[in-house]
Parts: structure tokens; C-alpha cells; sequence
């Protein structure tokens, strides 16, 4: 075992003072490449070895400064990934998982997964089928559960019909699987035209570009047709907003991005009164406190859909860490797929 | 009995096109004097010669189109009053109420309270003890059935501290006795420093002036001391805005007024996601429907605040209805009181 590893480090500490769009507009700003001892895990924690890292919409958050937990300046950053458990605490768990290959979530160690190697509690790392690939692993926690979680509202609200935004997403691909597999039927919105076959082939009932001139009219004549209750959103903005006051009586905007920097507008906070519209948020980390008993299941399913191939992680790139730096902005600017880094 | 009577009429029908301000700042565009046939009571209802009717705010709501319930044209407006029973469906109870003074929400049966005559439900009249004024009797129900029902929403979330805007409301007034009784603190905004003592006395626990220049500061250091949770706000625009943004985690904004037409902005959306911070409306009609059980024993508790003085309606102005268009849109726009209609 080395002393020392390579890692992506957090410049900033604690939370940003000010609010920034959950887009990565450059590295520099938020992280440097760096050596750090190779950390000790814990008695109840293991060391991972890291295959790769995943790059989510969270970790740009984190990074900002603008995510539900504050930064440690100097610690690498990184919230998931996959890799071979090479070292553990005392504790029997820990010590069994040696050598098997494993998603995991670094959640509370602030050990990131942007490194050679990483901390995670051995609770929150699950071993692998060797049927589930290295991209599928590394992806399998922060999305699936999310996805889980949230199409649980989408269900538990009863209509048929909902909508998200970023319909392009690995996320939203992930729900509208889930969606299509009980007759569900999600409205989403992309910005280019060349996303609308392959979102619709998936299972999304209607898709929407945004961009195109007549995007309103279609908006209102689908939303009057659907009667969508749920609207999923990981944009804000006017978009957003437009999106919301549309929708008829009842309808929960539930905020999970920021994507748009643009202010974000109750057009007509009337409908609050009169129609009974709500506006919350939905936080995986939030969630899997307060839904406990949901989490174990909903691991397991995530690894059977990704093994059996009813989900599937659209890669982007895998960039290495010595020239992540220079390619991960460009990267994740790209549409459809997910970034991941090799350490 | 006459066949036909004064009435201030309903110009606009249906809704509003395009959302305004819950502000009257003029009757022309609204309202006309004229001469209605005097209706005849269905089965269930009852005809009442009005004495006093109130105008409340979401009376002004209502006549711009922008309430939850469409106008009729040519139909004279008005929620709520005071007056004598004189005539009565066959049904049993209608028949009972002849001749008794009651305060009576017009409701359903679409004809207002400002006419000389105006119907009503029998089930939605209350009959009233001598030792309720005309001025409380005429705003017993939509007011007071309000500051319950909200009072309720602020109980059930068990912070003793909570936030109001418009504190020199009427309905404000009413909910500061409401929470002095049990010991929780209202922190209330107003837009003059002389209603500042009065709302003090009457058991706010702090008053803000909103033009103050050090109202963002202040708001910060009242909102750290006391952790308010709920946020009744009958304003929206960049008051309450600033407000919600400064509201500690699970903070509730609950909107049930428009008075001011500036966009609402929500500052933050990240506070929806982890912060888990809520917006939703509050509207009375919705708040019948889902707690019918309440009602009752809401009313008869609303009449015993009044008859025993713990609850007093502030009089801003009695204007007889020939000086109606005249004279409503200055008397609204006073503080600290409420205007009546006298037919």
C-alpha cells in the first residue's frame, strides 16, 4: 500500500456566500490535482481502491460551495463510485468485504471519491454482481435512489402523468424506465431536437423542446391533455416556472436542481391560494433518513435493473484523473451521458 | 317588500385575463351602482335585509377576477354582512331564522351582501346574541374563520414563534389574540411606525417596519432569536421573499393574499432541496371543505371572542352605498381598519 495517492483536492471550505448555477464552468475555481496521505479507515469503514468515480450533477453542487453539506478545503471531493475494497476497520462487515469489488457512497467521511483511493462506511458499500458493469457500479447509488425515491412520489400522488425537466438526463432516462414499466407517461423537456426519438423509444409519452418557438403552445395543449400532478425539476428558472403555472390544480413542483442561474418566479402565487399548488424539494440525502426501511430494497433493485439490463449508464467519457483538469467541463457540457473519472 | 333594490353590480364577469394586485384602486373599472330585482330564497335559503356588509380583501380579489370562484356579471358582489332575516325558504330551519339578526357568508348562492337584500344559505347564517356589535357581526366570518383556521396551521407546527405580513390587518389583529392567549410570538411586519406600539400591546412579540432601513438586518437577528417556522403572508412580491429566504430550515410559506403586484421571487430554490423548505396557499373555501368538522365549533367560538371582547373588529369607515364609488378605494386604502358598506 502506498503512503501517498493522487486526488482531485477542494480548493473552497464550507458553503459559497453566494448562489451560483449547478453548472461546472470551469475547474480551476472549485479544485486542484494533488497528493494526499492515503487515508485509515475507521472500524466500521473500509479502503477502496477506486475503478472509477462518477461525476454527478451533486458533486458540481458540492464543489460550488452550494450543496446541503459544506466543503473541507484540501479533501478530495467525489460522492460515488466503484472499485476493490483493499483494506478495513475491525469491525466482522468490514473485514468481509476485502477484496470484492463494490459501489459505494463516501457520504460522511468526506473521503471524496476523486482519488487513488477512498473512505467509505462498509454499510454503504454494496458488492457487486459480476453481471453489473464498472460504469453501472460506479452510478448505481446517487441516481438509482433518486430515481427511486422520486418516482415514488410521482406514484404515490396516483396521476399517470408528470413532468421533468432535463429529460436528456441520466436521472430522467432512469424514471422513465421505472415510469414505462407500470403505464405511467412522463412529459419531459429537452433543449435539442435530436434528443426527442431516443428519449421517446424509451417511454416518455411526450417530449418537449424547450428551445423551439411553439414550445408553450405545446406545453399548455399537453399538460391540459395529461393533467400532470408531479413536476420533477432540475432546472429552475423561467423554465421552471412557466412549466408550474401551467399545470392544473394540486400540482407539487418538486425542486431536485439548479441547472438555470436565472431568478426562479411564482408567476402567479394566486395559484397557491386558489388552486392549491405546492413548491418543495426533494433531497436523496434527506430521503434515505427519513425512509430508512425504502433504502436496503431499493439498492437491491437498482443492482438487479442494472444487471438484467432494464437500466443501463449512457457513458460520455472517462477521463483519466491527470487530465481531468483539462477535459471535465467540456465533458459534462456534453449532452446524454455521464462523465466518469479514472483514477 | 319591494321588487327591486340598490346594489353595487359586478361589471367584469368570469376571471381576470391577466393577474393584478389584490389592491382597489379604483370601483369604475369594477362596480356599478344599480337597480337588481330583489331575489326570492331557494328551498334552503334565506333573504336578509342587510344592515351592515363587509368588505374584505378578498371581497376586492373577487371583483378584479382574481379570486378562486368566476364572477357574474351584472350580479351585485359581497361576501359577507349582518342583517335581519325577512323572508325564508319552506324548509324548517330557513323558516326558524325570520326576523333574527344573523351574520350571514353569501357564498354559493352568487348574490352579494352589497344590496340592500341579499340570500344566503340558512346553514350559513349565524344567528347572533345581542352582545355582538353590528360592526363584529358583519366581519365574524370570513376574518375570524381565517385567523382559526391559519392560527391552527401555526399550532399544529408547534414553534411558538411564527412570521405575518399586513400585521396591522384586521385579520392579523385577530391571530395576535390568538397567539398571546397561548403564549406563542408573533413577529409581524407593518409599513408605519405608529402601528407599531398598538400591535405590541395587543401581543405581537415583534414588530417590524419594512421600510425601516435596517429592516434586512433586524429580520436576520429576530428570525436567529426565534426560529420561526410558519409564514402567514398576505403580501407575496420582495417582502415576503426576503422573509422566506432568511427562515430557518423547514420554514413554511403559506400565501393567502397578493397585496403586492411585484414578482415573487423564490431567492434560493436550493433551500427547497436541502433545506426542505415548503411554499404553499391558504384559502378558506378549501379550509371548509377539508375540515367540515371544525366549522362549527369554529363559529361559536368566533362569536364568543367577540361578545366578551377578547376579539374587536377597528372600524376604518361605514360608507352608506349612494357614496360607495365615491369614497371605497380611500377608505380601503387607511390603515388599521375595516371598511363597511352600509346599504
Amino acid at each position: 500500500m502506498p503512503s501517498e495517492m493522487k486526488a482531485l483536492l477542494l480548493i473552497g471550505d464550507g458553503y459559497a456566500r453566494t448562489p451560483t448555477a449547478s453548472v461546472l464552468e470551469a475547474m480551476e475555481p472549485y479544485l486542484r490535482p494533488g497528493r494526499i496521505a492515503v487515508p485509515t479507515p475507521g472500524p466500521t469503514q473500509v479502503l477502496i481502491k477506486v475503478g472509477l468515480a462518477s461525476i454527478n450533477p451533486s458533486d458540481v453542487m458540492f464543489v460550488k460551495g452550494q450543496y446541503g453539506q459544506p466543503r473541507v478545503k484540501g479533501q478530495p471531493a467525489g460522492f460515488e463510485g466503484v472499485g476493490t475494497v483493499v483494506a478495513s476497520g475491525d469491525e466482522a462487515y468490514p473485514k468481509s468485504l476485502i477484496g470484492k469489488r463494490v459501489a459505494f457512497a463516501t457520504g460522511v467521511s468526506n473521503w471524496g471519491s476523486w482519488a487513488e483511493y477512498a473512505l467509505a462506511e462498509a454499510a454503504a458499500c454494496i458488492p457487486l454482481l459480476d453481471t453489473v458493469r464498472d460504469e453501472d457500479g460506479a452510478a448505481m447509488i446517487v441516481n438509482p435512489l433518486t430515481a427511486l425515491a422520486m418516482f415514488d412520489i410521482v406514484r404515490e400522488e396516483g396521476e399517470k402523468a408528470f413532468i421533468m425537466t432535463a429529460g436528456a438526463s441520466q436521472l430522467s432516462k432512469l424514471i422513465i424506465g421505472l415510469a414505462r414499466e407500470v403505464g405511467f407517461r412522463p412529459i419531459v423537456t429537452v433543449r435539442r431536437n435530436d434528443q426527442i426519438a431516443s428519449l421517446k423509444e424509451l417511454g416518455a409519452a411526450h417530449v418537449l423542446n424547450e428551445k423551439a418557438s411553439d414550445f408553450k403552445a405545446v406545453l399548455r395543449e399537453v399538460i391540459k391533455a395529461e393533467q400532470p400532478r408531479i413536476f420533477l425539476d432540475a432546472v429552475t428558472g423561467p423554465l421552471a416556472s412557466t412549466i408550474f403555472d401551467a399545470m392544473p390544480r394540486r400540482a407539487r413542483w418538486v425542486i431536485y436542481g439548479r441547472l438555470d442561474p436565472e431568478p426562479t418566479i411564482i408567476l402567479e402565487p394566486g395559484q397557491m391560494i386558489f388552486q392549491h399548488k405546492h413548491i418543495e424539494g426533494f433531497w436523496l440525502s434527506e430521503w434515505m433518513r427519513q425512509f430508512r426501511d425504502r433504502r436496503g430494497p431499493a439498492i437491491l433493485e437498482a443492482q438487479q435493473r442494472f444487471s438484467d439490463g432494464r437500466w443501463s449508464t449512457d457513458v460520455t467519457a472517462i477521463v483519466p484523473i491527470a487530465e481531468a483538469m483539462a477535459r471535465i467541463p467540456a465533458e459534462l457540457a456534453k449532452p446524454n451521458g455521464k462523465v466518469f473519472l479514472r483514477p
